[in-house]
C-alpha cells in the first residue's frame, strides 16, 4: 500500500510500504476513507519533535474494517469506524475510568513498528478497545463523514479543554488559539451551555468559523494587548473558564492573564518551548486551577457523535483544504505556511 | 500595647507599639487570647520573603472583641471571635463566590500600616466580613480554644488542599509535607471520607500526629525514593488525590510523581525556589490537574466549626509549645530550627 513517511525535518513522502496484515488476534485492518493533517504533526514537521527516518505519519483517520482478527468481537468486515489518536485496549484500569490515554497497552498511530493515519490502510491494535462504529449511511455523505473526521482528535481535543476549563450551562469561555482544536473549543463550549466565549484570533477566515460556532467576541490583539482587551470584556475580571490550545509559553501566559481569579485553564495545546510560561506564584495567589492534557477521546467519541449525527454540531468547517494523498506534501506545506488551517486526505 | 515586630532577617522583638483604635465605621478592635507562628511567617523571618524594617507580624488570632465602629453588624463587643489570615469586605463579588482571597478589599494581618496578629490587639478591617463569633462557652476551654485557632489558617489551608486534590469517600490521598498544614491536610482527607491516607514524613513527633489525625500509611523515604514507596503502596499507580503542602521545588516533583494518572495535586504550600519544580509536559501527558492556591479559610470557618465543636475533629496536637508574648522570638527560633512544630502564643 502507499502511505506517508517522515524522513527528516520538512521530508515528508508518499511511498509503497508493506500492506498491514493481522498480527494479534485483537487486531483489525482498516482501509482508510478519510484522514487528515493536526497542528501536531507540524512539530513532526518542523522537526522540534523528534522522529526516527522513516518513520508514518498522521493519527486522524476513519474507514472500513477490512478484516479482523480472531478475537475481536465490536467490530465486524465492512463496519465503518473511527479511530482515536491514540490506541487503547479498553479493558484496563485507566480506561474502565474513562482515561484511555493512560492505558496500560496504549500507542500512537505511526510509532515504529506501527502504521500511521496517513496512509491508505492502517492496522487497529486492541480494535476491540479502539475503534468506535459509526452509521454505514454516514460513508454516503460527504460532509457528515468529515464532521465524524473530527471525533478522532481536534473535536474531543476541544472538548477536553472546555471540560478541564469547567463549562457549565451560563459560563463566559476565553479561548486561547485558533487552530482547529481551539475553534472545537469553542464549539464545545456552546454545545456545553456557555453564554458567552471570547476568541482570540487575529485571522479573518478562522475568526468567521469561531463566531459560527459560537464565539459571541473575538479579540484580534495578542500578548499584553490581548489580555487588557478580555478584561475590558469581563469587567475587569476574566473569564472563570479558560481554553489553552497553543501549548507554547506566550499562550499559557496569556491563558492565566485572561483568567478570572478561583478559574480554571483547560490545557489542550502540547507544551512546548524552553520553559512553560507558568508563573506559579501568580496562579497560586489567584487560585487558578490547571486541568487538561492529552484528550482521552476514546472516551468522547460516544458522548459527541450523536450530537453530529444529529446535526447539533457540525465541526466540518475546520478543513479548509482537500487533497488526495499524493497531495499531503503539499498538505504540510500549506499548514506550516499557516495557508491551510486543518487539511483533509480523501483516498 | 505591646507587639511582635520584624526588624530584619532572624531579628524579631516584642515591642511597644501605639495601641489600635477603630479608623472606619466597619472596623473592630479585638483584644487578642490566642495567636501562634505559621511556617509561612518563616519565610520573612529568613529574609526569603520581603518585610519593611518595622513590620508587625502573625496573622492567625481570636480574641474578644472590644470595640466596634457604628457600621459593625455581625458582633458585638465581648464577643469571642476568630480571624482568618486576611481580612475580606464580605460584600464584593468573589467574596460572595467565597473566593475570599481575591477580595477588592482584601488585605493581610502585619503588612504595611496593619496590625499582626502576633500582638496584645488588632485592629480588624471589614470586621463583618471578616471576624467569625465563636460560642462565649469556649474561652473557658483551653483545649478547645487551641483548636478553634487552626480555623485562622492551616485548618482552613489543610481543608483547601484536600478540596483541590478532589477527596471524596473512599479516596487514597498522598500528602507531601509534615508541617502543620499537611498535618491538617491529612485530617482534613479523613474528614471529608478518604479510606487511605499516605502522610509523608520522617520525624516521628509528627508522623504520629499523621497517625492519629488519620493516616493510614507513613513513608518516610524523600524524593526518588518516596515515590518510589508511595507507588509501591499504590499497586504501581500512585495515589488519584495529592496534597503538597510545602511549596519547594523538590515537593512539587515528589507531588507529581505520586500522583496517579488522571488524578489532582491540591497545591497549598506558597511556592518558593528558583523554579517550580514543575514538568508541565509530565502532567499534561498524564492528565494531572493542578488546583489549590491561597486558601479562602474564611469562607471554609463556618463549615469546618461545627465538627470542631462537636468533637469530631480536633487539630489541637499541631500545637506542640506554647509560649507568652515575651517568647515569640524564642517560639521563632525553636520552629526555625524545627524543635517545634508549631507556637501556640498565649497572652
Amino acid at each position: 500500500m502507499r502511505a506517508t513517511v517522515i524522513h527528516a525535518s520538512h521530508d515528508i513522502r508518499v511511498e509503497e510500504v508493506p500492506d498491514p496484515v493481522i498480527q494479534r488476534p485483537s487486531d483489525a485492518v482498516v482501509r482508510v476513507v478519510l484522514s487528515c493533517i493536526c497542528g501536531t504533526d507540524l512539530w513532526a514537521y518542523r522537526g522540534v519533535a523528534a522522529r526516527e527516518p522513516g518513520q508514518r505519519i498522521g493519527h486522524e483517520f476513519l474507514g472500513i474494517v477490512e478484516e479482523v482478527g480472531v478475537d475481536v468481537r465490536n467490530c465486524a468486515v465492512g463496519d465503518l469506524v473511527v479511530a482515536p489518536f491514540l490506541w487503547s485496549d479498553g479493558v484496563c484500569s485507566y480506561c474502565a475510568e474513562g482515561l484511555t490515554t493512560s492505558c496500560e497497552h496504549g500507542g500512537f498511530w505511526g510509532s515504529p513498528g506501527s502504521d500511521g493515519g496517513q496512509g491508505e490502510a492502517v492496522r487497529v491494535p486492541y480494535a476491540d478497545g479502539t475503534l468506535v462504529r459509526l452509521p454505514s449511511g454516514a460513508a454516503s455523505d460527504q460532509r457528515l463523514l468529515t464532521a465524524l473526521l473530527t471525533l478522532s482528535d481536534v473535536l474531543g481535543t476541544g472538548h477536553h479543554a472546555a471540560v478541564g476549563a469547567g463549562v457549565r450551562p451560563g459560563s463566559t469561555v476565553g479561548v486561547v488559539g485558533d487552530g482547529a482544536v481551539g475553534l472545537c473549543g469553542v464549539l464545545a463550549a456552546k454545545r456545553l451551555g456557555a453564554d458567552r466565549i471570547i476568541a482570540l484570533g487575529r485571522h479573518q477566515v478562522r475568526t468567521d468559523i469561531a463566531r459560527a460556532f459560537g464565539a459571541t467576541d473575538v479579540v484580534a490583539e495578542r500578548g499584553e494587548a490581548a489580555v487588557e482587551a478580555v478584561l475590558e470584556l469581563t469587567r475587569g475580571r476574566g473569564a472563570p473558564a479558560v481554553i489553552e490550545a497553543v501549548g507554547t509559553e506566550q499562550a499559557m501566559r496569556t491563558a492565566v492573564g485572561i483568567a478570572r481569579d478561583g478559574g480554571s485553564i483547560g490545557c489542550v495545546g502540547v507544551p512546548h518551548g524552553s520553559d512553560t510560561g507558568l508563573e506559579l506564584s501568580e496562579i497560586f495567589e489567584r487560585n487558578i486551577a490547571l486541568r487538561g492534557g492529552v484528550a482521552p477521546v476514546r472516551t468522547y467519541i460516544p458522548q459527541l457523535l450523536p450530537d453530529i449525527l444529529d446535526g447539533t454540531i457540525d465541526p466540518s468547517p475546520v478543513f479548509d483544504l482537500t487533497v488526495g494523498l499524493d497531495g499531503v506534501p503539499r498538505g504540510y506545506k500549506a499548514m506550516d505556511e499557516r495557508t491551510a488551517l486543518k487539511v483533509l486526505i480523501r483516498y
